[in-house]
């Protein structure tokens, strides 16, 4: 089973992915957390390169980047975690490249995001997309909250993040995999929900 | 106008682009040669990742990261040296994705292939591409006679250059664009030959 996270920056999909990974170790069901960009030692190094505020980039390359990362960690680390029968949790997937390389940055039609996602994940699709959805001000007002440097992608303003938002709820509309919550819920009660919605898939 | 150089590793390019840039700059035409991957500050480490010996990487990765790579080069440095009216040539272009990824890895069907390299270059083409030809043995004897490490590309084995060789043989057969030259020939000869093409379409 492959489940998703997605939504912008600051919306709490880190919490979320934590709280659900405990809950599943608790049911002593076989699951492994892996973030995008990144689950791969070059998925990672092309990690420090998308997420390096001083490199600057084209959104065609941007988007490419996202893409060959992907496609490394579908091939080496998904895949045969699939295979094994664990249950994967990816803290992004493709639905982050069409809101923020789509819909955010313009850089390609959506169409071809979606082609260009395919070849990419080799054509999986998660059981279920676990949406956060949040207004962009508070998501910006709880970033700036957290310690430590931003990356190039947060530093991005608020215009971008409006459309950002845009693409992730025209994406929940048009995919029923989709499951949108509201991030301004506790956290405990965002956790039920989603748990309710897990247990359900795996019972 | 844009020129390529496409080829075998061994094939005798690096030469061929010296020998034609010297002589444009006899002339007082501007010029600029260009590598792929390469060329910017974010494509030169893109290359890092794809020529290192000790990273393993997926066959699609591999497509995906040329092709950043590459719209980084086209977007930053190529359009605008076209714009301001100087030749630019290149040392491997979208062929060599064909060639290299696609028949020699089978990394996706070629006409994929195609249409991932016309988003990473903006739908540009060049104007003359110069395939120098050369039998795999000799171009092996060529490159192990080189002092120096071999990068990841060059170690893969014999198989699969025929493979690449093969590829760059289908599209010299495909694309007018492509001026198939010996590469067995002395170096002066095929500069010759190379210049009498470029000098009439520069003049």
């Amino acid at each position: 089973m492959l489940i998703s996270f997605e939504g912008i920056d600051g919306c709490g999909k880190t919490t979320q992915i934590m709280l659900l990974k405990e809950r599943l170790i608790r049911e002593r069901i076989p699951v492994e957390v892996l973030r995008e960009p990144g689950g791969t030692e070059l998925s990672e190094m092309i990690r420090s390169l998308l997420l390096n505020p001083d490199v600057q980039m084209n959104p065609v390359t941007e988007l490419l980047l996202f893409s060959a990362a992907r496609a490394e960690l579908v091939a080496e680390r998904v895949q045969p975690l699939l295979q094994q029968k664990v249950i994967v949790i990816l803290d992004r997937f493709y639905d982050s490249t069409v809101a923020y390389q789509g819909f955010g940055r313009g850089s390609l039609p959506i169409k071809e995001i979606h082609h260009l996602n395919k070849i990419a994940s080799q054509n999986i699709e998660p059981d279920a997309t676990f949406f956060l959805d949040l207004d962009v001000d508070t998501a910006l007002q709880r970033r700036m909250s957290q310690s430590g440097a931003h990356d190039r992608m947060e530093l991005a303003g608020g215009p971008f993040y409006e459309r950002v938002r845009d693409g992730f709820l025209y994406l929940s509309k048009t995919h029923p995999r989709f499951v949108k919550l509201d991030a301004n819920l506790p956290a405990e009660t965002i956790h039920h929900q989603i748990w309710q919605r897990v247990s359900g898939m795996i019972h």
